[in-house]
């Protein structure tokens, strides 16, 4: 691994917007289902997939899912069962309530809490299609209480013929009763605008290729959508207490990922650089992915040298890092200091796969240094609020005049009429 | 004003995208003032706005704010200050706290919540530039304890030279210490990429044209922004209780604002709809703003006729409402029952104009029908949450097959290996 002074690394950030053509290809894609519903939605499915269904196929039946229970190994339902509670249970502690603030004079005022009324989950094919992350983007929609949450997927995953199984018994272990076989733009499209099979959703969520993002950018105000991931990022920060070969270790974990993924070591101690630097290699020899791992940690992988914490926290907040682990002597003294990440992982045993899976919170975090200003997803993702204001008649009296001044400086007359119409009847009495 | 049939009737909503030459100049601009910085920023602004100016002489003084205080009359600063007041307090009841989960086992699990670093306002110039919309931006930022708010406004604002002494008192009572003279997409970027006078911020909030709307989209990744507006709405929900000259007046008053503005009266007396299409002309006549306010009713207004008040909320659930007023007689009885609605004003004496300035709640809602899915400005909008996760050793020892399988499953050997690395060495001590 490379190794480099803290004080001037940054990282390069690209956000992925498509080629001219993607772009083009998406919007025929998305206008198409958007006005000719599933007729589009069939012919895109044969087209993209290879896989010629009717309306009434593309629905995932109750048998199905039944049947995929029989395909999935006991330690694999146990654990993704107790992952499932541990999420929900982590979730939970996020719900808030509305409130109303009444006051003597009668007037309230308060915020009315509410979940979203659909929500869609995109679940991607291929080598991609993750049971965890269906448990990641279902349980905060259920936990906010959406009632509706409809999940599509295409008709082949998981490198199987059909949906994986896998994928099945984790949409039902979240509490998806709702799931169609169909993939790509054309679902995102679906969902937006609606089809005689599929209703429209209020927000789609969920990771998919870049076809997929890119028609979530395209139905964006139409419905929500939730951000758009980047290739993912662990820092982690240690001084010469840690041990090397879990840095190693948790830094690998990264960058098998994929070729973009980043993997950096921010330490003040360059004998432990030096350790995990050996270590790294001597992990690589037998990793299963050591190709895509190599390439990652050799394009993007880096070990920062810092004289002083400072200077390593710093560079650290300046990446803003997705996985942040902390691995110091005294890890819970330097969280006030911790401006910016998406999840902290304190201390050794804090290891990033114990988030990715089990611990409870989301593994879906901002990418790409947009830990600066946005959030892990979260409970609030699917709750939307609504301001409440009840102005007695004695709070319009006591207050109208000054409402009629500001309204009339910006030139609102009509503002300032309505109040003073009021004020006029209302005063008299 | 037309009348029409509640159970037929939907909204158009398009969303304003720009003209490709538009983007391409807005482009352009991010472009030059990315790499070119504090020069391009002073092309841009003798260029668009007629103004040159020097580096030196972008930011506002303290002199100049202290001016304005002389140019404002006593009832507006009584007004402003006690508007200010209202809102900050509504906002500081949103306050959240971070929180931990401390198990027996000693994992912790938390959320830490803390505000953005920098947040950057834009203020239009020309008849939008609205002290009230100064107050609703700036104060949750505020609230949630974000410790630099910059300021921008183009030069010469208020349709006066230089900026208008209104805005600059708002922004000095709201606690803004950082202004600029700039506008336009060129404020933007600086914005959101920094030149050697204005630091980059972290979020993009505030109205502005076309321009500065695109500009929003095109930072948006860099920098996190708002939602971009769209034209005002009010429905009245009400039923034969109603005032027809209190509903007339609040029609107008969202009418008034411009031409695309949609006023919407439904209810489920045919009488009230009859009168209040009377008290619509009557009151039109001596508006000043009669022109806009009379077009906006032409184009966008309607009273909608439903047969129950089932119906009628169907209708209002359906267009989510940026501003709905419920005038029956029993208010409060119909909350639970409003699902989509940016705000919700209740009763006869909660006239729009009580929201919009004075009460408390925010004036920036969710337009265009996305109550659907999304909120008013409130003090999250400048927080950011990061999970925390510290496990324990008992804790990983007791768990950490469980997440080897689920990492396994999912083909990621390296994520089972960093767990495994640590059961091995810490389950033989």
């Amino acid at each position: 691994m490379r190794v480099l002074r803290a004080e001037q690394f940054g990282l390069t950030r690209e956000v992925e917007y498509g080629t001219p053509e993607q772009n083009e290809a998406v919007r025929q894609i998305v206008e198409s289902v958007r006005t000719e519903g599933d007729a589009a939605l069939l012919a895109f499915t044969e087209k993209f997939d290879g896989v010629r269904l009717e309306a009434a196929g593309l629905r995932v039946t109750a048998e199905e899912i039944e049947q995929a229970y029989g395909k999935v190994e006991a330690p694999f339902l146990e654990a993704i069962r107790e992952a499932a509670a541990n999420i929900r249970a982590f979730h939970e502690k996020q719900l808030r309530q509305s409130w109303v603030d009444v006051q003597p004079d009668g007037t309230m005022l308060g915020q009315i809490l509410r979940p979203l009324k659909r929500v869609g989950v995109y679940v991607p094919g291929g080598k991609a299609a993750y049971p965890s992350s269906v448990l990641m983007n279902v349980i905060p929609a259920q936990v906010a209480g959406v009632p509706e949450i409809v999940m599509v997927t295409p008709p082949a995953t998981g490198g199987r013929a059909g949906i994986d199984p896998y994928i099945l018994v984790a949409a039902a272990e979240a509490g998806v009763k709702e799931l169609y076989r169909v993939g790509g733009a054309q679902a995102v499209a679906a969902l937006a605008y609606g089809t005689n099979t599929i209703a429209p959703v209020d927000k789609i969520c969920g990771p998919g290729n870049i076809y997929v993002a890119l028609a979530k950018r395209a139905v964006f105000g139409a419905v929500d959508i939730d951000s758009i991931a980047g290739p993912s990022e662990i820092v982690v920060l240690a001084d010469d207490t840690a041990d090397a070969a879990y840095v190693a270790a948790d830094l690998l974990s990264q960058a098998e990922h994929d070729e973009m993924a980043s993997a950096i070591l921010v330490t003040t101690s360059p004998k432990l650089g030096e350790a995990v630097a050996s270590e790294v290699e001597r992990q690589l020899a037998t990793l299963p992915k050591a190709d895509i791992a190599r390439k990652s940690i050799d394009a993007n992988g880096a070990i920062l040298l810092a004289e002083t914490m400072e200077e390593a926290l710093a560079a650290v907040n300046r990446m803003a890092p997705e996985h942040l682990e902390v691995m110091v002597a005294e890890p819970m003294g330097l969280l006030g200091r911790i401006e910016n990440a998406g999840a902290i992982f304190l201390g050794p045993y804090s290891s990033e796969p114990v988030g990715d899976y089990f611990a409870g919170p989301n593994h879906i975090l901002p990418t790409n240094g947009t830990a600066r200003f946005s959030s892990p997803v979260n409970v609030d993702d699917f709750l939307k609020k609504s301001s409440l204001i009840y102005y007695s008649k004695d709070a319009l009296l006591k207050n109208g005049e000054k409402i009629m001044t500001l309204a009339r400086h910006e030139g609102l007359e009509a503002h300032a009429r309505a109040i003073g119409i009021r004020l006029e009847r209302e005063g008299e009495q």
